[in-house]
């Protein structure tokens, strides 16, 4: 078995109105997820908004991770900038800080091609010694993790296991296939919206982003695949689906970006999980028309 | 007329074998540039391998290009990463080291929306009062500013002018048309192959990282081209095309951005201007056989 | 229940040396996957090279496989052309060679909308009484059927059902929600290898290429997915991933058109189902180093 | 000099109100265009929405062409389906037509590679002794022909000439270069907007759809070009570029496709030439509040 399993959400930093990251809000953002009975936390992820972060800051907003957590579960920290040793920079940060595993995208904005990208999770894992994550999002760093190029890199040891954000879970298969003599190596899909899917093919946990929403969703489902009971799975998967639906409410008035994570912590502040909806600058935060329906979807759906 | 006009090479950050910042050859660079009539310099722009500097080192390349310059030329300084407040920093470096204006790019990873990338150059205006390039490079940031995007913010003020790295010379040229009252707005071009036709349609300047290798190409392209010589520019920009062709010999055995920058390196280091061809982690450099490649093509383009 | 279930795999259009289709092949193609115990034929996709032939060898084709077929299966019939007009005529043909129902994509080449696709649809089935499929692919067609799109024509019963080519298993799972009060609308999915997934979402149907080589393969899964057996589904869908890496052998020598229907053919002629493994021009056919590959492949998985 | 120069408009095919060839109006949009003194003529090019006319229509279309035609100016004849041996019976028949050249794409739907591509130009022209001209147009077919390519054509005599509707006028200056010893080769440019640039770069002609709407102005601006007044080039070009401006009124309410077909049709509607802005099926025709603002542009740049 890998070392790391289960829902391990992408852990959502409030802001206060004036921009600061509002702690208290986080602490109760982690507590809600404890209490919710995720495996795992991953802190510094995309639904952190953490490119908007400054090093500083994120230093700070492990460090609280680590203090509230208190050893209760491994906590992922994502250490996500465009080139090579600036992510080890931020590794070495977190590595000092407590971090459990580290997630390490490709280079971005520097169109790099495989081979340099299989480089550059060498030279990071050269250079810390803590298991890495490789978190394949096209979406935000516009190359795709080529099976091969994990598999290679599953294979030498330089990571422990990949976070699929891809969407592309066939080739997700292949990589598993690849990997099935291997079982310390683990799969997480960042999909909210086919887990049981993904599951199903034997992947070992699940980094959905909603769950900072509805922890208590994804740990049911995780908890009925363990049990084996695929209708229930199903059911509880169509309902997450329906809560989903939050995120494209905003647009496109707002980005996809704004409006995934803005319809997350509107969601968070309709719950009173922490006090504003604010979005780092430039994204724009949820307007009260678009409030009203993420409301509708919460009571459609059993959380509000 | 605005401001700054004429060839602004990017200039080249060279590297020690050690992946450290080679002053002397910068110094080297910079004085070459200088020397081959160029009109202004932009520091930090993608070909000097912006994204892969930390900002520490930023500001000591910043610093050491102000004072070999001393004064001779405006200095655009590139202040590229992913979201606004980020850049803030970078922008209040900037100018405190120096710099006559900064360059911008839309936010990188982050998935911002045209509406949210307006706001972005806003709040940067409003928080460093240097004048702005808008810096539109969508196969490094995934967005392309659309025409109406950079057309509020030249008509507003908050920017001064665009760099257009897009190849889209049908959007710039009606860029142009809708800011044909603003003589104080420029517009110049990232292109080093079709240069002809952007100062044609009435740019301002040019923006070629070629100029690295051949500034006296591009001064006399620029000086053929004020004197009205159509003839005489199309057969100098036929021969910066061929030279050109340098950035495709390492492809694909390297990125498109290692073996352009990397392409741009290695011609330096031959004729003398630099001592490596080293290129920040993980991208490639070019090798042997390819260097001699280089070599030819230098040698049938005149400059070796 | 939808009238339409199960196993349904586009057939393979054999050609002769000289390019003509071999129609002795194609019967025994078509009682190879009856043999296999697939539950329908869908003649003329994109599988069967049906954009390489013209009108009047198309209406051969239906009318083969109609008499070979013999009213054992239902036969969905590809009506595939760029533009309305012309799939309205495609479409009249196959109704009269006895189609049951008509596979149709957004139109091409054509640079349509959403809205403009709608009516596409909606103009052939106006002119044409037999159910429609909406095949949505848009690695060939290059628009996406949104799902919107798709939802709007099953609700208004333009279109009986719909088979996904696209990946996009998320989206798909949306349609199946919004379409699950109408019972008698099917989902398919055009998908080999998340097959398992696919049904699992609740999917009616399969229309898998590489059913021409492995017929049994597929009804296997489909048999052991009705009973419940998950484990036995997903090793066999294993399997069968196994086998269909032989798409990838040819690449990048020939496109990944070629590559994929032409190792489904040599491997069919490796098996003795047809005769010889060309491709319809401009295409290529698979050598004999690639031939020997498939073999290998053939004989782990099985097969040979 | 190449055996065909100059402006070579796509003809536009008006339809009637029942989405029949409106053949009265197709002869004045002819005459127009003559009278306009264009130096060719292409028929059943994109503009003309050849892929939605069906064999027998094409062969209508030609024929009438070349009799209203008499001889006047050479004609172009858009040879344009998905694959080789569909368009090399487009290709028979145009040819019987009295076509002087055939106007070829890139398969499409059928994912070809560049090398299959290239097979494809190779058996057109060996099946019809017609010269051939390469259709550079990715947005409808989805893969560029690349420099490569449109040069191993060119040198080996398979085409004549390319027409250019990529915007890559980087790779086409390349290819002009690489063909620069064979002066019968020609390079024409699709494009509206920045014939000025393309001419200045060496090209031969040009085949804007917009001449449609305005032959005259095309043909002042390559006159002026001929000429050598660079100055009065750049105001006729920059006063069609305003003129251009019609195509976008449409979007997003249709797609691009029918915002600009649909723009020249409603502009010659206005101007008397046709009789409807009717579109085929099923692409959405202008409005009246599209209309007006058509109107507008027209008067503006002194068209109405």
């Amino acid at each position: 078995m890998p070392k790391f399993t289960g829902v391990v959400p992408p852990v959502v930093t409030p802001l206060t109105e004036t921009f600061e990251v509002d702690y208290p809000s986080f602490t109760r953002v982690i507590e809600n997820l404890i209490d919710g009975g995720v495996h795992g936390l991953f802190v510094l992820g995309s639904t952190s908004e953490v490119v908007f972060h400054a090093a500083a800051e994120r230093t700070k907003i492990i460090e609280h991770a680590v203090k509230v957590n208190n050893g209760r579960l491994p906590i992922f920290v994502g250490v996500i900038d465009p080139t090579t040793d600036r992510v080890i920079e931020h590794a070495q940060i977190a590595k000092s800080a407590g971090a459990d595993a580290l997630v390490v995208t490709a280079p971005f904005y520097a169109r790099t091609n495989q081979a340099e990208t299989i480089d550059h999770f060498r030279y990071i894992r050269d250079a810390v010694d803590v298991p890495l994550v490789a978190y394949d999002i096209p979406v935000c760093v516009h190359i795709k993790l080529e099976r091969n190029t994990t598999v290679t890199l599953g294979r030498e040891g330089t990571i422990a296991g990949v976070k699929d954000s891809s969407a592309d879970d066939g080739n997700l298969r292949y990589v598993m296939l690849d990997m099935a003599d291997r079982p310390d190596f683990f799969a997480m899909t960042g999909s909210e919206i086919v887990v049981d899917n993904v599951l199903g093919m034997g992947a070992h946990g699940v980094v959905p982003g909603l769950a900072n929403v509805d922890p208590h969703g994804y740990v049911k489902l995780w908890n009925l695949f363990q049990a084996g009971d695929h209708e229930a799975v199903r059911r509880e998967q169509e309902r997450l689906c329906r809560l989903f639906e939050i995120v494209w409410i905003a647009q496109p008035r707002t980005s996809a970006g704004s409006a995934g994570v803005g319809a997350f912590k509107t969601a968070m502040r309709q719950l009173g999980i922490i006090s504003t909806n604010v979005m780092a600058r430039p994204q724009r935060m949820l307007n009260s028309e678009e409030t009203a329906k993420i409301d509708a979807i919460l009571k459609s759906t059993g959380l509000l």
